[in-house]
């Protein structure tokens, strides 16, 4: 086992035991059987069906609830320190596959005055400005107008802080420290921030004065806050809202989350087509020493930048991505080619993706909630 | 000099050496020459001239700017836990003769969430109508409605949290284990709370969009809140706000702080006229042993609190109250007598406020402040 890894939701450094996680966390591996009976609702999208979602806690009983006629609602969100990248739409792209499956209202938070309290270059007006940058990429992947209400925590806080402020009575200073690793010399804002990040899982149950479930889709190093969140729900006589866990989305450097801090292993969903060629070109690749021996021994994959981008998101047909590990394999495959391959699936996707980000700005208004 | 006490926004117990507050907390007395000039402005009232009024930081800068013609605002507030009692209002006065004699516009702070916060229990239901019912009786002392907004927290944290959000980033947990004794065990609201405190100090820098003085009058017991918000101040690129403090008001039992906790030894705006005679007749005096001990060696009105009720807010006129202090001391008024004549006064006092308290009722929405 590999303790050298470091996830919180403000750090992930190291090469991620995502196995270890689920034991460390307390959470559930997404099995075979659960997988099963998601199928029944819909088609398993590639993201299940390759364990990029992988945990969950209590999506069973989610599933329980709604099988009885009880809807649930969907919460994710997004911390906006910069432009949006590929990484974060893994989550996203997923959040409305829930929403299509089950027919289910989101709440998308946006953070700003998280990004503010723990950024120490950035200004509220950074933050409520890249909030409103970021929903135009949530926008953008078509999610259900009649269903969807963006959230940013500074122009909902009338809406947030009632909730928010029944969650922080009952939580500690001593559980920020254990949970987050919080220390005397963290900002009072940041100890109290984990509040707000709860109140959009509670938001349903108060605005319709009885008990709704709520179903939150992260990346897996989310899970502290909601944790915080699980224990106080029922002290406060919510349900717990139930999660589901995705891996962190792969650097094009080759470790394992793709980070804004690193600009040049990071995809942006605006970058233009000739810097994602570039940085493509540059990424990390499980390539030989030479054509000549990659030819002879192959590649591999499982250590590949480029081949993670097509399993993650870029080739959700099962019998190509198969066939293009096993031809990285064999060496009948080399870097450039497939590394080409991936850039004109992502500037395809971009291409697209940028036009509809530019449509979804007449949209904005619409999606987002705001204080009464 | 008596160490024997505890002074914190939260508890006030044992007898207050308000000397050595002023040195504790590093602030200044209010001595003959700041007096002096305060006189120039306008006659000093009662509760200036007979030091209730005592300690400030940084009142003479206020009037250096004020002499500039740079007017500043007034800022003060209540915790809204329950009724309003006489000794809140000795601030509220003190505040009306402010904006009398300089025409400063006030924002009067209702700290709802604050006494969710740190109540057991309390909710934020029972918090919010406090604050609405106390708001009456800052209406009904008279304050220029042109020149006036209450500010509710929970109401206007639209507009409170951006600025409070900047304090926090810059106040550590340390810092308010210092100040306010927090420890591992605090809640995460409780430990955020001093940024929503000391957000009205800066809103009409915020909304004006220019620095703007401001001066608080507050009980001596809040003056930790404002060290912290004038320790951010000048990080935040605005003006530390100034404080003038008042000393508690005393309890009917005798110990030197009023508080709705002892509802006998306290008297409530709403109190009927039979409630208030009953608590006064049974108040706690410097009678003697008996009435003829009494007639031989006098009273001792500096321990008395149905004098100290006289000398802090019924009767205004110096002679007068120099008078029954010297009648006292001589055995020529007896404790029965003096209480009733506190009794009368009070009364009167609150039979006006109390219909002055009805009528503000319909001004009471143009009073509040409201997220836009």
């Amino acid at each position: 086992m590999n303790n050298e890894f470091t996830i919180t939701p403000w750090e992930v450094t190291g090469e991620i035991d995502y196995d270890l996680l689920v034991e460390r966390f307390g959470t559930r591996k997404i099995d075979d059987a659960l997988l099963d009976r998601i199928s029944k609702y819909g088609e398993l999208h590639p993201l299940l069906r390759r364990g990029v979602f992988y945990s969950h806690r209590d999506f069973d009983w989610i599933l329980d609830m709604y099988d009885k006629g009880q809807p649930f609602v969907l919460y994710t969100g997004r911390g906006p320190s910069g432009h949006t990248h590929i990484g974060h739409l893994i989550t996203w792209i997923f959040t409305k596959y829930l929403q299509d499956v089950f027919g289910a209202k989101l709440y998308f938070q946006m953070t700003d005055d998280e990004k503010f309290l723990f950024n120490e270059n950035l200004t509220l007006e950074d933050t409520l400005k890249g909030a409103y940058e970021n929903a135009l990429d949530v926008i953008a992947l078509g999610f259900d107008l009649k269903k969807t209400k963006i959230v940013v925590d500074t122009e909902c806080i009338h809406t947030l802080y009632p909730i928010a402020l029944k969650v922080a009575k009952r939580v500690t200073f001593s559980t920020t420290r254990a949970v987050f690793g919080f220390d005397n010399s963290t900002n009072i804002g940041s100890i109290f921030y984990t509040s707000i990040q709860a109140a959009p899982a509670f938001l349903e149950s108060e605005m319709e004065k009885h008990n709704v479930p709520c179903l939150i889709p992260c990346g897996i190093d989310q899970d502290a806050h909601f944790r915080v969140a699980r224990d106080v729900a029922p002290l406060l006589g919510y349900y717990k809202p139930a999660l589901i866990h995705n891996k962190m989305f792969p650097s094009l450097m080759g470790s394992d989350k793709m980070s804004s801090s690193q600009p040049g292993a990071t995809i942006f969903t605006t970058d233009p087509p000739k810097v994602v060629r570039k940085k493509i070109m540059n990424a990390f690749t499980g390539g030989a020493v030479s054509v000549e021996e990659q030819k002879k021994s192959g590649g591999k994959p499982e250590v590949c930048s480029v081949f993670k981008y097509q399993y993650y998101l870029f080739e959700p047909d099962d019998a190509a991505v198969n066939d293009l590990q096993e031809r990285c394999r064999r060496g009948q495959i080399m870097c450039g080619e497939c590394k080409k391959l991936l850039a004109d699936r992502v500037v395809t996707f971009l291409e697209e993706h940028q036009r509809k980000r530019e449509e979804a700005r007449i949209h904005l208004e619409e999606f987002l909630m705001r204080d009464p």
